[in-house]
């Protein structure tokens, strides 16, 4: 059974919500992030997340590429498409998109430190950075517009990863939603979904039994 | 016959390149960026390049839905891998990470005006952004060693994409080469491909009949 490692909030969300989808066996590691001794780091040098290690004892890294392999591993669930088709290009498209331009916008939003590192600066970086989130999210609002869900009227791999930073949005940033109406209906039909409140409840599970501790 | 619109020096050029691989007859649409008026903005709304117009009139955006969707074009050239296949998923692994990581780990190193207006703050952005752009390619000169390609003894889609990331180190960081000696080979035998000196032949022309006219 592969094992998925994930962080609570973190963008492995997408991963974990598709694997409820598909109904597939996994085993869930749930790791804290940026913190030395982290087993993520066991199976990751990078010690990110989401990281899926196969039964073969293989990792796999990235959004990009582990989403489509969870989505091919069940094609007749109708969360990808066939390779070759303009369906299944659309989905990388939005997953490319978010994967690099809408994930990295929350950087400095959220982390200017990485930045500049004299603390002086990082309300600026922040005001900056948050005029290009404010940017993508709008295009991304356009591009919903009239859509159930980012490619059409099936909820595929690339909504699972928008999902990620609609959570995001809606916890950081909730000012922002009432100029966001298409991306707003597509977070409330997204939460909606029993595979992501099985997903969400399995990620809080741990940190309630070790609060509990 | 599709349209490949590609700027100078861009990401663009690994789009390009899996052209010149496969074969495919194209046209090619060499463009500015970052200029009012340019025409990827009737393709485009973002300005970005690789953009792909299909003989439908659809345009395919995002290196990441671009590569692999070129790819899948000619499945018996190689460049790619079966859907389903672990190797298929190392290649987007590595596009993943390219285009999430890579590429925008360039940003803040090349252009620091993007994240603080105060040109006094520049330099510090620059040499912080340079740390990360370091680590990411050591990385990824680690991941290479005893490879001939980026996932193994066979070219594809992944390699022409490096290939662009090499392309900018040897122009903008030509020092960096010498701690880099895998991604230093691989850039070698990248730019000895007759798809490359195509690719780049290909792409300097236009400019080139500007210039002389």
């Amino acid at each position: 059974m592969p094992t998925l490692y994930v962080a609570p909030g973190a963008c492995s969300f997408g991963a974990h919500v598709v694997l409820k989808e598909l109904g597939i066996s996994h085993d869930l590691a749930v790791v804290p992030l940026r913190t030395p001794g982290s087993p993520i780091f066991e199976v990751n040098p990078l010690g990110r997340v989401p990281t899926l290690k196969l039964d073969s004892g293989e990792v796999l890294t990235e959004n990009g590429a582990i989403l489509p392999f969870l989505g091919d591993l069940k094609p007749e669930a109708g969360l990808f498409a066939p390779a070759g088709s303009l369906e299944r290009a659309r989905i990388q498209e939005w997953i490319g998109f978010l994967n690099s331009d809408l994930h990295r916008a929350f950087r400095p939003v959220n982390r200017p430190e990485l930045f500049h590192p004299d603390a002086s600066t990082h309300e600026a970086i922040r005001a900056k950075g948050l005029e290009q989130l404010i940017a993508l999210l709008e295009f991304v609002d356009e591009k919903l517009d009239g859509k159930t869900w980012a490619v059409g009227e099936r909820f595929t791999i690339a909504d699972a990863y928008l999902g990620v930073f609609w959570s995001w949005l809606k916890r950081s940033r909730p000012e922002l939603l009432a100029r966001l109406p298409n991306l707003s209906a597509f977070g409330n039909r997204f939460d909606a979904r029993p595979s992501v409140q099985a997903a969400l409840a399995a990620e809080q599970a741990p940190s309630e039994r070790q609060a509990a501790a």
